[in-house]
């Protein structure tokens, strides 16, 4: 089957040929992109996949709305990258596999137990995972569910470390994933690297973590002093050419660009820098990534969504070129 | 194929067994009441459909995203009516076939020749359609696909009778959809009830054709002094019991209910008079029905939506039992 | 000239004739109602009026944007109303003579005299004001501006009676205008009556004012019992067949219907009974109207300005057949 | 020490006495009704109490910031009713006792008994709670913590039954805290109605058990019917004299007036009929009520959390009067 | 007459003279910078106009609404630039000539004529124009009505090339504007210049065409290297000190700026940047300007409209100094 | 007491400890930073104080809700800053003292007296004052309460200099309180900064009178150009090391970071700059500070009331550090 064929449907009605990807962005059903939908994933190579969780927020909840609500922006993308000339879904056969599906709703632990199931199956079967979130809490168990014995570099955006411990009676929550990543041997501290930090804490225990563990921290104002390409520079110094996972946490973003969510933290990163920060990416070896903490009920203008799918569809740009999917999957 | 057996799907991934229509109400691709994607007409007793169309209106622009959020507030339905006990997916095989595809948007014409196609496909697979739009212009080409011949009783909620002639050029605006529908012969005037009518007008002309064309206009002032049970008279003995087509515009609805609308007319319907209007329809031979007029982008509260879905939920339920489809689709 | 000569204009830049008030509603600059812009008040009968002003608020601001917003929602209103088929653009020459100007914003009594003396100026040109405010406090000074000797009755619906004394320093803020105005002798107290009244309050001293004075006060539960045809007897029975002024509070209404206020008051009259309530003052000697207290920063639907816009057009058809008006100004 | 004395207080920086209750209504901290913070139990005859918890939501969560919003709103009340003319402040001591506390907020059973414990405290010392939710879960805890042996009648307003089984893994869901408070003995369900009933549902379990346990439910349909003075007479007629409880869950209402709740369900009761309603219970023995569901994420026009301050007002006029109070307080 | 003597005017009321531009900027009839009406082309030097049409969009719809919503946030516009220190009203007369008038507004074909005679007249009375969009669709026919023979050069700020083809039927859709002009002769390609290009396409058909004809495409990426001054280099260069005209799309923005547009495409120009381009080009010989694509129903902060009305104003300032003017028009 | 116990208090229900601050950010009533509210002055070394005036604004009005909005979005904020490491509740007591009471609210030299003699209260008791407004009016009466004979030196965020003259017949409105200063002596001009100034004016009267003086004025564009470090620098050189005070004027920033603010002016500081910029005046001798402007009712997304505590907190650890203060208060 042709990549054109792969995109394009019947209309049930008329029985003409449709190509919803590139109809008016109004119409037709949102999946991500207005990609098709999945009957099983040994028709993709790259799976987008929504885990609407947001049971382990400390604050405001409301990410588990995120995987609608960027589905429907994401309609707004098109297909052939304006910088990189990259057309993913010419390389790749892209498609929505839906949701995460959750017996249990109410318990961190078998949440967290589902998802590393669900991603475990996408791993076996060769198909690179790019996800919205949800809470950042899923990363933990998406890494789990990925993991396949050696630790994985990681490239994570975000105003927070979330290397904290237990909260609330709970470890699971949404502001310790990189914790229980770390001890669990599924992410390679030395080849962690966290940008955009900042906002004032209760203890310094999470930031003391991430450097006593050898995570490499660019607080926010470091950011700022080695712009762009000097961050680029230290991400691929950090991570250097194994496989890699980018984790995006959207409240690293100045919460002018993503009001919509949970613990916004003013200062942040604009969009051109971290549009910027992914393209520079390119050519490293990713293994998936994730998209988190869009929480629709506080992103009244829509922005935060927009720009959710907007990240989705650079990191689908660099996850259609990534040196360790093409050993994985076929073209 | 047992009807659990239809509203039942395997997870790309796990391969499990996923009920969509009974899962979290935040979850999974929002189709229809979160109903299957038909991949046929075959496949289907009762087709959900969207007309995303609004190049129609005289005023505020925007339904073109109404089946969209449409679908996205849907899922807050659920299956089992809890006045009649009717679960209308128990009864018949209801999917969401998508959104009619226009070749041209520009075109008033045209647009109104892909409605008038695709809904005479509809008729000929003898599926019964429910339609969310779009602007009331598209209620015309749906009538004229629909079309078999004799003229259909028509069931008309709204604060405009939409008899109006030509403006600013055009004759297949929103203001005019059944007088074009009345001038072709698919709705017989005689069988027509219009309810909701208010606002002021420019002119008296489209009153008046309406009139003369020995409608039955039950104006706001005289719907309130009838009662819904006194106007659910005036339907039966107007439209007796020979087929009809049910238009819900939701600018009959007063706009607290329906803000997001283009042309609000202070002093209209409640929702409560509009359900119990709907529920009387009970047992009338129902050939489809459409809810025109939900404009998103004034919708700031998204209730316009929730209504627009609550108000298709009712009419799936009237149509689920309808007579005239029974004959026509088997269980 | 022709009421059509006087509501049509010709374009500045094609010379074209135009007619702004049947045009697209989104269309042109927004006076009220589209009329046309007054050069001087010889130029018209009925006077539509801005009163930007709120400084006399206790507590949420913003109704001095009233103006515009109403002015804005107005272009959605048209010519003949649907009950009574009044066109009171046929009847009278109605023209919008822009907003009352302040030389001093900060002192309540200054603002009160430039309000005063610009109604001086109205009523001695024998036009008929409608206006939309700016807070309550504005009709005080209104009054004072139309009083011609003897006092007027008043009809006044509202959540609160206003005839409440001195408050934080002074007695000409907005909970205040009945009192100040019955002391001056510019509206009888018995031929005073105040609909809709209800919400707690910290003293009964303004209710007692009411009471003790004469006027007859239908708090909202009587309000319930009575229903519209009630209360309609009651006006008549107590403002009898001498000049009356209408003052319509935008909070005596539901906050559902009228958000955009400053002292919302839950439990009120819908809009339904609003409307039916002013068409059943139809032949009542009307002197003036006014419409109050819509605050645009706190009506995120917009749906407060467009009831603004609504209910002022209905006031407009009253003072258009009034009788009193009638004998002063020309057709 | 006098009630003046109770609810005024010395500024702390210029030593003036103020009297935050009645001083302009944006001024000050948003305690409810500006009452006094209390600092012990041994101050206070009614509680004012937040329970900031929505872990038990099904679909929209956000109620956990309800107690916040309905704080800020309650700012909008004031002292003597309007009807009634009680003042609750002058029979009562009234005082926020700030929100419940969370050692760990994950796990539903671990909230529930801290919910608990801390009603135990509020019965054992003799005062009254008025609560402000948190989701509808609370309510069991609540009912357990001030269980004294004998099952209560309960007052209950909402659009579900709120009697349905385990949800997706757990029964301490927002659906079920009456079937666990009937099974627990805290509740009798021969004196329980459950008014306002709506909205399809996926099983008729929830409603089974209501009816099958004696419970007396009026669905919408019903309560349209009756009327208000019709339900307050099956009210009166189920609960009888003895002690009870009541329970208002704004989803309840029509979403027009709450459209900040997590599961609306169009076609509901309105404000004022619910206020009638709620003032129809004067007189009866009630031991305490909470006002749930208010989601302020969701609530746009901030119209849900003024409704639930409003009800809450209405409440605490009737707690203040309860004969069952009158025992266990002084004045 | 002079400059004083044209913005005054007398109130119809008091007969007292106003200066409406600099009395509160929430009163009065919300003209463009509250500047006079026009009511012939010779009583003014520079045109601001409206042309309220977005029937040329291919996505969200709304931008018909824009130029009221612009008029109404230009109130907040003053006289004196800070930087330039320029006072365009005392160099020109600046008058608002109202919107262009639609006999037709559902053909692309004839509201493009309707716009070319509006602004040919324009042209023929030696006014400059300066508009408000609308959608870009627009600003093909505004070239056309000002052509007079030779190509003009172009400063065009968007993030699209809008140079594409035929789309659903039309090639007047608001994607091909400068196609069109170029192909009709009415702009130079080689001196024309584009300015914030970005965001995937799903051919690269608009980006060749305006490679292939010449035209200087700087996308996103470039002008972030370049930086304002380099930009401004490079317009200078390209447009030389022929006449031009400069174009503005808000979607030129970041969509923080400008999230009231049909089209948003993150990681865009900051409005600082904005601001510091238009004043570099003081000194070019600008024939006339647009505003384009402020959707307001997608606006809820106002922010759009409110810049739209500031970059009117920059640009505002420019015209009233541009030397093709002086030749043209007297002081 | 020690700083923990006077962080924490006793839950009056359950008589646990608790530390609201530490807690869930959702949770427990609303002070500044979730602060004790102080019942003396004596328990307080820096008291953050609201000032609910905005009766002196010239536009929109809505700041008298800013103190109120600006505690809520406070509980956002934790303790110790990740840049400095400062936690200011180790150094000083940091209590919420409640806002200033006003016995006249619509007279503003009697408001202003009453600011000023709260904050002499504030100065004699040898409390570091950081006060949230209210419109910038409030800043006269607080310099003149906090006035001890010599001018302070003033460092002023702001879109405008704020030393116009009379405005519509008043000097104590929000666009001159640094002229009153400066008459009055509290301010030593030659030691006053004013950055971010921008948007066009009416007269240029206001720049030329803090020219005239002697203020250093840093425009928009000279912001930019000198960038933060270089502005520092001009602050440092022109405030030196003697007392100084700091006003920020939220429309200082770009209105994309601060919608909710009476006067916007495109194109300004981004909260990156501003943050830096605040941090920038570590180890000044600040005598206090405030945060004016925000209006909440024009804040749709609450970004501005947000970025006001971070503004606020900001400057708590810059007063924390205060070499003028530690000569005041007792750790």
């Amino acid at each position: 089957m042709s990549t054109d064929e792969f995109y394009r449907e019947h209309c049930p009605v008329t029985g003409r040929l449709i190509s919803p990807m590139t109809d008016s962005r109004y119409r037709g059903i949102p999946t991500f992109f207005r990609a098709p939908l999945a009957r099983s994933l040994s028709e993709c190579d790259i799976a987008l996949i929504g885990v609407p969780f947001d049971g382990g927020v400390t604050n405001r909840p409301g990410a588990r709305h995120g995987p609608r609500e960027i589905r429907n922006m994401s309609s707004l993308m098109r297909t052939t990258h304006h910088v990189t000339k990259i057309n993913p879904y010419a390389i790749r056969r892209v498609a929505d596999v839906g949701d995460v599906t959750f017996s249990s709703v109410y318990d961190l632990e078998k949440v967290g137990a589902e998802i590393a199931e669900y991603f475990d199956c996408i791993a076996r079967a060769g198909v690179i995972p790019l996800s919205a979130g949800g809470d950042h809490s899923i990363t933990y168990p998406i890494l789990k569910g990925l993991g396949r014995g050696e630790p994985v570099g990681l490239i994570h955006i975000d105003a927070h470390t979330d290397t904290w411990d237990a909260h609330k009676g709970s470890k699971f929550h949404h502001g310790g994933p990189f914790r229980l990543a770390t001890e669990d041997g599924l992410i390679d501290p030395e080849r962690t690297i966290q940008i955009g930090i900042r906002g004032a804490q209760n203890t310094e225990e999470g930031w003391n973590y991430s450097r006593d563990k050898g995570m490499r921290v660019i607080f926010m104002e470091e950011f700022t002093e080695l712009g762009v390409p000097g961050v680029l520079g230290e991400i691929r110094r950090v991570v250097g050419d194994r496989p890699a996972y980018v984790s995006f946490d959207v409240d690293g973003l100045d919460p002018v660009y993503a009001p919509g969510t949970g613990t916004p933290e003013v200062g942040g990163i604009t969009t051109i820098e971290a549009l910027a920060l992914l393209r520079g990416l390119r050519g490293m070896p990713l293994i998936g990534a994730d998209v988190v903490e869009v929480a629709p009920p506080f992103d009244a203008s829509g922005n935060t969504a927009l720009v959710g799918a907007t990240l989705m569809y650079e990191l689908l740009c660099l996850l259609s070129e990534s040196g360790e999917a093409q050993s994985q999957v076929g073209p």
